[in-house]
C-alpha cells in the first residue's frame, strides 16, 4: 500500500493492514517533521547528520511492527500484543510530533518539553492527526497519548516497547545517527537484538528485555554504542557550543522583543511562548528549522548588536570555543580576563562568557515523564545543558535525580525460568560503566577571544 | 588539520597541505550549502534523501584528491597534475557554490543559471570565497572559476575529472543519492571505479576514461546506475510534480509581488531577478532552503488565492498528481475536463492544470557550457521541465539539441596501447541503452479533481 | 532452536516448526556439504571465494522460508502454499546434496549428474537425510525428491519457487558468490526482489516472476549481475583452465588405474564410477574436496608423468594459460607449434594441448531435468567444457540445445491483472542482452610453452 | 601488476614495486595455505567461516602496506620506514606460512610451534618462497625471518605492525572473521584505526600506538571485539570440543600408529614429528586440512574402535558435549558417572572424558617468542588447551605466565608531546577488562552419554 526505502532499514512496507499509519504519515503534523532535523545542530561536527525527524519516526514505527509482527512469539506475548497492535503503531509514528527545531533551546524558552506538545496535538481535535485517529476509532487519541505518557494500563509492554533502556525509539536513533555521523562505533547488530528481544516480569510489571544466554553481548554493545555516541556525538564540543548559542540567541531575541513581521509562532515563542492547549499547539506546529534560520537572515540587519552577531555567527559557522576547565584556580583567571574582553567590545557578559557544565552515565538514562513541566521549576545551569545535548538526550532529563534507581533506567535479562537479572549485575563490563559519569566543565567563548594555545 | 567522517566515503581528512580547501570550508558562501538540499524536493518521494549540497561538495573534494593522489600514477599523468592539485580542490570544493534552493525553479526565476552565480561568487572581492583564493595565491580564484568554465587550458585533465562522463562530481552524487534514497540499484563499486580510470587523448584532446580490459564492466554499471537514478529518483512522478509546483508558485509569488518584510533576498529574487554581479551575488547568497519554506508558511495567510493554496500544498505534501498521457485524444479530452473543473473553483488554468513534458537518454548527459545564459532564450516547455528533475540533471539541459554527439558526451576506453574506444561500441549494452530516451508526458493537477481510476 | 550467523543474510533462526530441517541439517550427507566448495577452484581467482555448499544450501531454504511465510502472501498463494511449507524446505536444503568435489570434472568421468545422486541420496533406505525425512511423514522422502525432479504436481509453485530464473537458489548463489568474490557488480538488492516477488499464471501453469510497475528494474539488475557474474567469475579464464586440468588429471587417472589404497569412494569412480543406486549412493557420500586434493598429494610421486605433472601443477598453481583464438589460421599455427612442444617433452596432445570453447546467454538459462544421463550421450568439446564452468552453471546445460524457448528459461512480469509480460519484450534493456552470448574459444597449455606476448 | 577482490578489504593491488611479494604469492608453500582454514573447526559453529589462511595473509599484507605508504608520514617515520618496505610485506605475506592444518593439535603431536616451522620454511634452501626472497637479494630470506622472530633490530617499527597489541595482523583477522562468522559484535571501524596509528616511544623501545586525543574509544571498541571473538568464537563451545577431538584424535593414531600408505607427511607426524630442519619443513609443507580428513575417511575402517569411531563422529559432525563445572563436588560426580559409562562401553577414559580448562584476559595477549620450543616443555593440562581456542590464539600462549605485565602486552596511546599512556590507565573500561578472566572448565563426552538437562 505505501514502500518507503530507507538507508538504515531498506524496506518500510505498509500494508493493508496499516491503513491508519499510512493515513497519519500524510497529516500535516506529520509531514512537518520533515522540516526538522533529528540531531539539531550535529550536522555541524559531523556533516552528514542532516536526516529529519519524519525518517526516524518511520524507523521507529518499523522497528515496532517488525516486533509485533514476529519477534515476541516466543515469548508468549504475541497474542495478546496484537490487540494493542494499532495503537502501538500509532504511538511509535507520533511520539516525537510535539517536537519543535532545536529541540531544547526552545523547550528553554518556551518553559514546555516537547511531549505535552506531542500529546497535546494528539489529543487536540483541529489537528489532523487527532482526527484520523478519531476517525479509525473513537477515544483512539487519548489511548495514542497514554501510551506515550507512560500510562497505558491496558499493555505495558506497549508502553515498555516504546519507551524503556531497550525501546524501538533509541534502537532506530542510534543506528541511524550512528550511520548518519560516520561514527562507526555506535552501530551495532540489530537483527540479533531483537531475535533476543524479550518480555518478562518484573516486580510485578512487564518489562522489555533480552534473553540471559544470548543477549548479555548485545546488551554490552548497546550500551556501549549508547556511550560512544554521547561521547562523540551528543556531547560534541563544537556541537554543544553551537546549541548554547541557539538558545542564548532566542533569550536575546525574547529581551529584545525582536519580532518578525508575519512570522506567527516565532512572535508567540517570543512574547512569552506556547499554552500547550489547542490554539498554544495549532500555531506551535507552523515552527521548524527553517523559520528559526530565516529569523538569522533578517535578525543580522536587527539593531541589536547581540543579536546580530550571534546570528551571523551561527549562519556562517563561527562557533563559539569550548575551553576544559578542571583547575578552579585557571578557570577564574580565564573568566575574568574574557570577561574584561567583553567589557572591551561592548557586550554583555551573559552571552559571550558562558559556562557549560554537564554530566551523565552512559547507563543511566531515565525517562523523565512528559507531564514534567520544565516552565515552573527552572533548571539548574547543570541539568539545562545537559539536556541540551540533542539527540534524543534532549527533553529526557538523564541527569535528573529524581529518576535514579528507578526500574525504568534498567536492562533486564531473563533466564529461561523467566527470572529478570538487571545487567549491570551480570555485566563486569557495564558494571564498570554504570558509574562512569561522562563529565564536561568548559568554558565557551568566541574563538578569537582565545590565544592559540587555549 | 580536519577530518570529517562521512556515511558515504567514511573519512574524509584534510592534512597539511590542503589548508586551503579547509579555509574555503570555512567561508559563508560554502558553509550556507549546509542549508541547501542536493536533491531538493525528492524527499517527498525517498524520505532518507536529507543531505546538503554541503556534504556532497565535500566528496566530490575528496574523490578528486584520491584520484590525484594516487589513481593516476600509472596513467603517467600523475606529475603534470601535481602542480594543479590546489586549483583543481579548489574547483571541486567549489563547483556547486552558485546553487539556490530547489534549483531549476530558481533558475527559470531568475533567467541565470547557477554556474553564473558559482563564477561569479567565485570571481566577486567581497566573497569570502574570493577572499581566501587571493589569499593563497593572486589569480588563483579566476584560475577555478575558468576549471568551472571548462576552458582551463593549462590542464584539461582538471578539467574533465570534475565535469565529464565520468567525472569525480556525478561518482559522488550518484553514490550519496543511491545511498540515501535507499535505491539500491544506484550504487556501484566506486574502488573499482576509481581503480582502473585512465586518463587519455581523444583526438588530440585529454579525455577522462577507464582501461579498456577492465572497466567496461564498472562503465555498465555506472551508465546503468545513471539510468535507474533517473527512472527511480531524478524523474520520480511525484518529485517531479513538486518540483513544478515550487516553480509555479514562485512565478505566482512574483506575479502578484508577494514581497515579504526583511526577505531582501528573496524580495530581489521576485522583483526581477538578481544580476550576476558582485553585488546580485552577494544578495543571492543569502536565499537557501529555509527561507523558501518560511516564505510558504507567511504566503499561506496571503490574500491571494493561488499563493496561499499553493504555499498550503506543498507545506503539507499535498502533491499535484501525474497523469501519464500517451494517447492526443484522451489528453485532450481530460484537459478539457481539468480546465472546466478550474473554472468551477475559480484557480487560473496555467497553476493548477500543467503538461510536464520530459525526456533523457540514459547514456547522453551533456555539459551545457556554463555561459549559455537561459534568461535570454527562453526554454521550451519540454526542455524547461525536464530540466527540472532535480538532481545534477538540473542546470544541465541534457536535452539540449546543441550538445548532441560532441565529445564531453562520450566515455572512452583506453587500449593498452592508449588508443581511446567509445564506450557504446565496445558495449552492446550500453548501445542498447545509448538512445533509448526516458519519455515523461504527464498531465499535472491536484489529486481531488481525478477520479480514482486515474 | 537453532540459530546460525551468516555473512550474507546474518541471521538463520530456525524454530519449533523448522525440527524437520534441524534434523536434516544434522544428517551426515548434509554435514559432507561443508567438505565441498560451491565454487570448486573459483578461489584460485577470487581467494575469497572459498564458501561451501552447506552455507549455500542454508542460505536457500532461509530464503525459501522468508518467501513462504511472508512474501506471498499478498500473491493470494499464502494460505496453499503453508501446506507445502516442510516439503518446500526440505527439498531448499536438500537440492545440492548430490554433488561431488569440482562437480563437472566428476560428472565427465562418472557420467552422470548430480541431480541423480541428490535424488538417489534422498530416497536411498540407508541414508540419514532418508531416515530422518520418512520418520517425520512416511513418503516425504518421494515428495521432495520429485520437488527437485520438478514433477512435484500438488503444488508447482514450490517447484518454480526452487528452480526457474528467479528462484531461491540462484538468488542465494549470486548474492554470495558476488559477496564472497568481492566482485561488487554481481550484488543486487534482495530485500526489493522478494518484496515484489510474485506467483502468477502463464498458459495455466503456475510461474514466480515479480510485479509489472515495481519489478522491471530489480529483474533487469538481477539479468545483468548473472551476466557480470559469468563474464568475470564463472567463466574466468584461469578457474575455467584450472577446471580443464582437474578433468582431465581424473581422465588420465582413470586411464592409468592410478587406485590408491583405502580411498574406496575414488577408486570406484576410476573404476567405472558410481551406480546411482543405494550402494552407488552410499560410496559416492565419501567424496569430498579432500579427497582430490590428497590423492594429488599422492599422485605427485606416481610413476605416471602426466597424472604427476598435473597433480603437482594443479597442487602449486601452475595453472595452463588460455590463449583466446579468433582467427582460424593463427589457431591452426599455435596449435602445430604447442603439438610439436608436446612431442619433444613426450606428453600426450589430449592432456597438454586443449581447446576450450564455451559460450552462454545471459539471459537463457534453462534447467536440465535431472534424468537427462549424460553418460550414454557424451557431451560435445563445447557443451562440456561450457559445462564445466562451475558455479551453478555446472550440471544446469544452460548451453544445451534441447531447452531453448522453452517457459522455464523465462522471467515474467505480472501486471495489476494477474497477465504475465516476458521480461524481453517490456525490457529493451533485457531484450538487449537476451541474445547476446558470451562466446569463449581458447587454447590451454602450459604457460611455459607460450612467449611472453601471447 | 596483480589485483585482487576481497570481501572484506575489497581491493588488495599489488603494483609495480611489489614484484617481490607477488612472486612469493606464487611461491608453493604459500599456495597451499589455500587448503587450510584460518579458523580450523570453527566453521562448525559459524557455518560462514571458510575462508583460508590465504586470503587472511593476502589482508594483513594489504593494511601493512596502506600503513607504510600513507599512514605514518604524519608520525615522521615515513622516511625511515620506505627503506623497510619490502622486508615488511614480505614478513606480513609470509608470517602464517608454517601453519599445518587445525594447527594447535598439530602443535600438540609434532611438539613444534607453527612458528618455528614458519622461520624455518623461510630460511631453507630448497623451499620456493626462500629461493625468491634470496632472488630479490641476497639475504632476504634471513631478515624476513628476523621481523618474524621479532628480533630484527634495524627497525622495530616494522616488528611491531606486524606483532604487537594493534598489528595488522591481529587487525586483519578480527575484521575478517567478524565478517565471516557473521559475529557482528566483532567488527570496528578499520578506517578510522589506521587514520589514528601512531609510532612512538616506550621506555627508549619503539611502539606502535594511537593517538591520544582520538583514539581512545577505537581502542576501546577494538579491546572489546577481540574480547567479543574470544567469548562467542574462538572459545566456542563446541568449536573447542571438536578441537580436544582432532587432537585426542592424533594422539590415537600416533599411539596405534595408524600409518596410511602414502600419506608421507601424515605418517611423519604419527611417527614421531618433524624436525624444524629443511628436511622436516619439506614434508610438512604437504600437510592441509583435506589430508586429515581423508585420513579420518580411512580411519573408519580402521580395526582400532577408538580411532575409528572419533573420526566418523568428525566427518558426521556428532561433537562431544562440554558440560560447564563449576562445583567441584558435582564435577567428581559426574566425571565418576561418566567414567563407569565408559567403562561399560570398552572405551578408554582419556580418549572419552576429557577435562578442558582454559582461560584468559581479554586484553592480555602476550606474543610468545617463537622460538620457545613446546616439545621440551610439556604444557600443564590447562595452558595446553587454551591455546587450542584456534583463531590466532593458537600458538599465542596468551595464558603463559612468563609473559605477563611486558611491554608487548601493553596498548599505548600518544599525546601531543609523543608521550605514551598505557590503555588502561586512560581508559575505565579497559581498565574493567583488563584483570576480567574469562574462565572456561568443562567436562567434554559424547552427548548420548548425558542426561537431556545436563
Amino acid at each position: 500500500m505505501k514502500t518507503f526505502r530507507d538507508p538504515v532499514h531498506n524496506l518500510i512496507a505498509f500494508g493493508p493492514r496499516d491503513r491508519l499509519i499510512v493515513d497519519l504519515i500524510n497529516a500535516r503534523e506529520f509531514q512537518r517533521l520533515r522540516r526538522i532535523r533529528q540531531l539539531g545542530l550535529s550536522n555541524i561536527a559531523y556533516p552528514g547528520a542532516e536526516h529529519s525527524r519524519f525518517v526516524h519516526s518511520l524507523g521507529v514505527t518499523h522497528l515496532m511492527r517488525r516486533i509485533l509482527d514476529a519477534g515476541l512469539e516466543q515469548s508468549g506475548f504475541g497474542e495478546n500484543l496484537e490487540e494493542y497492535r494499532e495503537v502501538a503503531l500509532a504511538a511509535a509514528l507520533l511520539h516525537d510530533v510535539g517536537h519543535g527545531p532545536f529541540s531544547h533551546a526552545l523547550e528553554t524558552v518556551t518553559g514546555v518539553r516537547h511531549e505535552l506538545f506531542t500529546t497535546a496535538a494528539i489529543r487536540a481535535p483541529r489537528t489532523e492527526v487527532h482526527q484520523v485517529l478519531e476517525a479509525a476509532e473513537t477515544g483512539m487519541a487519548d489511548r495514542v497519548a497514554q501510551v506515550i505518557e507512560r500510562r497505558f494500563e491496558p499493555s505495558r509492554a506497549v508502553v515498555k516497547l516504546l519507551s524503556s533502556q531497550l525501546d524501538m525509539d533509541r534502537t532506530d536513533y542510534l543506528l541511524r545517527d550512528a550511520m548518519m555521523t560516520g561514527a562507526g562505533y555506535g552501530s551495532f547488530d540489530v537483527e540479533w537484538l531483537l531475535h533476543v528481544l524479550r518480555l518478562g516480569e518484573v516486580d510485578g510489571d512487564l518489562e522489555v528485555g533480552l534473553d540471559l544466554e544470548k543477549g548479555r553481548s548485545i546488551a554490552e554493545d548497546y550500551i556501549m554504542s549508547r556511550y560512544y555516541m554521547y561521547l562523540h556525538v551528543y556531547f560534541h564540543r563544537t556541537t554543544r557550543a553551537a546549541e548554547v548559542m541557539i538558545e542564548k540567541l532566542l533569550a536575546r531575541a525574547k529581551e529584545v522583543e525582536a519580532y518578525l513581521p508575519g512570522f506567527t509562532a516565532l512572535n508567540t515563542l517570543l512574547s512569552g511562548g506556547f499554552e500547550a492547549d489547542e490554539a498554544g499547539v495549532v500555531t506551535f506546529m507552523e515552527l521548524d528549522d527553517g523559520m528559526i534560520w530565516t529569523a538569522m537572515h533578517l535578525w543580522t540587519r536587527d539593531p541589536d548588536p547581540v543579536l546580530s552577531d550571534l546570528s551571523r555567527r551561527l549562519l556562517n559557522r563561527q562557533i563559539f570555543r569550548g575551553v576544559d576547565v578542571t583547575d578552579r584556580e585557571k578557570e577564574m583567571a580565564l573568566r575574568e580576563r574574557l570577561l574584561r574582553r567583553a567589557d572591551r567590545e561592548g557586550l554583555p557578559h551573559e552571552y559571550y562568557v558562558i559556562t557549560d557544565e554537564a554530566k551523565s552515565a552512559a547507563y543511566k538514562d531515565d525517562y523523565v515523564a512528559p507531564d514534567v513541566s520544565v516552565g515552573s521549576q527552572p533548571f539548574s545551569a547543570e541539568s539545562r545543558i545537559a539536556d541540551a545535548t540533542g539527540g534524543e538526550g534532549a527533553g529526557r532529563g538523564w541527569t535528573g535525580a529524581d529518576g535514579q534507581g528507578q526500574p525504568t533506567e534498567r536492562v533486564y535479562l531473563f533466564d529461561s525460568a523467566g527470572r529478570p537479572h538487571e545487567l549491570s549485575q551480570v555485566s563486569f563490563l557495564v558494571d564498570a560503566v554504570r558509574h562512569k559519569q561522562l563529565r564536561v566543565r568548559r568554558i565557551l567563548c568566541p574563538e578569537e577571544w582565545l590565544d592559540e594555545r587555549e
